[in-house]
């Protein structure tokens, strides 16, 4: 018998995580040899509460229009199951939620996290004599998962972040004779520089901005930023600065720690664009604006490379193809053809290999100086953010769909998670 | 002889200033009466240093596509002239350069400010005997000019906030059950809250985001504010808030600020969202993620409104055609049609009504708790940011023009603005 698929969104959702659900959905309606595809609300949460969303009472041009929508459909959470030894009990508890709900399938849209608690979830199934088929399915604007050329939602947060530099440069060098002379936009990225990288696209000529970004892979050095800024509006007259929100001191300090920790124990960032600003004003008196984009960068999906959206589908419309092959504990990857014009194609990579490993840039992507990208970096960029892949309109906004997301009947007694 | 005309952008510029330069340059080109277009080099200082940019060396290509190239092709400046009593020098410098440069038309592309400067030249040049045909036309993201139904530039910036709240709203929604209750976007409107006012489009249903706008008009009261946060997260498991970077207490102290004044005397502010976030998080323990949206609104020709791209083209169209007609100290304004479906045209006011003259929001926008748009805001808002007007792309990014800006040889001693 057709045995259902449970999908769930896991961690900061993404302008196109959408569209990898409808990606799943759309594929899995097209074989017999599948069932429903039950969505967790809230992530893995809905599975363990029984919260399940049956996707079979959406209307196809509901769940079409997932591929335009941005943000989780299903709501996404961060929650990590605790280790085997921990809590063996969440995860009996998945397992029994599988089995009563007939599911054979478990499709994990996440990051490194995600796809470390999928193999788990494949190895216990095993062991406890259920034995679920576990897609791992990736997805994180970090950039950071190995194994794969690139993660669904990266290329249209770094077109967003792209696109925003090349505007708000153009601001600045068109006030920075009697008004400011300094923008910092600070950007997502907490281990990774990726996405404050992706500015750097912006820069089609020596004068262009971004003139300084900030890797969290550089440590910050205070006198030569500072310097460099001095030098920067000597040269051009003006400086435009992007910094990771990871941007840290040579001793894993970072410039701007709110305090608070998130569920998986990792700080929660924000404020080193007024951080910067601070430094920059003491020190030379510019005049200084500063954004911090946040939210806005990862949900833009009004300005979603058409290359991201695309493999974002890919991977999901790939999850059921290989859930239909019988495989097990991968995940889809994204694979740059060797051709000179950009190409890509599914590649597949085993759970054990991506889980807990995060992919820094490269040395070769950072200028020497730290501050900038190099060709390779563009290379390798550029591609990413091609193409666009506009939401239709009404009344002068993007029309997002809002699923109607009905719970299938519980069968089992209330768990409470601890 | 055909006179030349000079155009200055000023303050702080938008998505759609250029618009405007374009419709001026495409304008005038046409007609066998007016000279050549001279552009101030980063607006009035250009004239005052005599700083004349010859926009007749630009190819006609290049000046079509100021028409989807945000912020000032020919650079701004926030000076201020002095009163007449203050410094004659700098208007008799004017008049100087205009008389050395065969100018016989004003064009002052900016806000309230700017329209005073262009109605004191017009006045003045009139009793040096060198009368010089001043037009003002409208330019603000602030939509606090009067006499006009809009200003251009706020449409646009309007559209940006809207989508962009619409975005991060899912994005938090999506999020909630686990993590990020409270989503704080900041965005500009020193004392007119038109700009915040434009988020409330986004809220397509009673529990839809924004949950709470903070208005410069109404008075901050924290108690009622952290306790409509917490009634917000109750009832829909979340909350955003949109808040005008003028929100102020009743005293008329800023929430956040920075303490510095640019050359207007104005406060410049900054920090309005960490702000909220510090109260929020140490009332109610929320998880909280902000944005400061600063320059990337307005600077956001990417989302663009149509109607605004429209209208920008039309007032400086407009300015030509007024000068052809031999009219002085007037501008250009947008008149809206007393049609049921939105149309406008294009009517005209005195400058001597638009100097200085802030429009705030009417009290019959705001709902009566202070925290919301009425319907009849709706009413007003929804056709500005109404259509796209999408940029040409290339590898993923914006075809932005950058000019030539070659300057016309000086004619006169140098300057030293005092």
């Amino acid at each position: 018998m057709a045995q259902n698929i449970f999908y769930a969104q896991s961690g900061g959702v993404t302008a196109v995580i959408n569209a990898t659900a409808c990606g799943v959905i759309e594929s899995a309606r097209k074989s017999k040899k599948l069932g429903k595809v039950l969505a967790g609300k809230n992530g893995i949460i809905g599975a363990l509460k029984e919260e399940l969303i049956d996707t079979s009472l959406e209307s196809k041009r509901d769940i079409a229009a997932l591929r335009h929508t941005p943000s989780g459909a299903f709501g996404s959470c961060r929650y990590k199951l605790k280790s085997l030894s921990e809590n063996k009990a969440e995860y009996q508890r998945l397992i029994d939620v599988f089995q009563a709900h007939d599911i054979g399938y478990f499709f994990y849209n996440g990051g490194g996290d995600s796809q470390d608690t999928a193999n788990k979830v494949s190895q216990l199934s095993l062991q406890m004599g259920h034995p679920i088929c576990c897609i791992g399915i990736p997805k994180t604007v970090d950039n950071d998962l190995p194994m794969t050329d690139t993660c669904p939602g990266f290329g249209s947060v770094a077109k967003y972040v792209a696109v925003s530099t090349m505007e708000a440069g153009l601001d600045v060098a068109s006030m920075a004779e009697s008004s400011t002379k300094i923008f910092v936009l600070e950007v997502m990225g907490r281990h990774a520089g990726w996405i404050a990288a992706a500015s750097g696209l912006a820069k089609d000529n020596p004068s262009a901005p971004p003139h300084i970004i900030l890797f969290p892979e550089v440590a910050f050095d205070k006198v030569k930023f500072l310097a460099r800024v001095k030098q920067t509006v000597n040269r051009v007259g003006y400086c435009v600065v992007v910094a990771s929100e990871g941007a840290q001191y040579a001793g894993g300090r970072f410039l701007a720690d709110a305090g608070a920790k998130d569920a998986f124990g990792h700080t929660q960032l924000g404020g080193v664009a007024p951080a910067l600003v601070e430094m920059i004003k003491g020190a030379h008196g510019y005049k200084c604006h500063w954004s911090v984009a946040d939210y806005l960068q990862r949900a833009a999906r009004h300005i979603a490379s058409a290359t991201d959206v695309a493999q974002a589908y890919a991977v999901g419309e790939a999850a059921v193809q290989f859930a239909l092959e019988g495989k097990n504990a991968v995940m889809p990857v994204i694979k740059r053809k060797k051709t000179k014009r950009y190409g890509w194609e599914i590649g597949e990579a085993p759970l054990s290999r991506v889980a807990n490993v995060e992919k820094k840039m490269p040395k070769s992507f950072i200028t020497k100086d730290g501050f900038g990208i190099t060709g390779k970096a563009r290379d390798y960029l550029e591609p990413l953010i091609s193409g666009e892949d506009y939401p239709p309109y009404k009344n002068g906004l993007p029309q997002y769909v809002r699923l109607k997301n009905k719970l299938v009947r519980k069968q089992l007694p209330t768990f409470v998670p601890s």
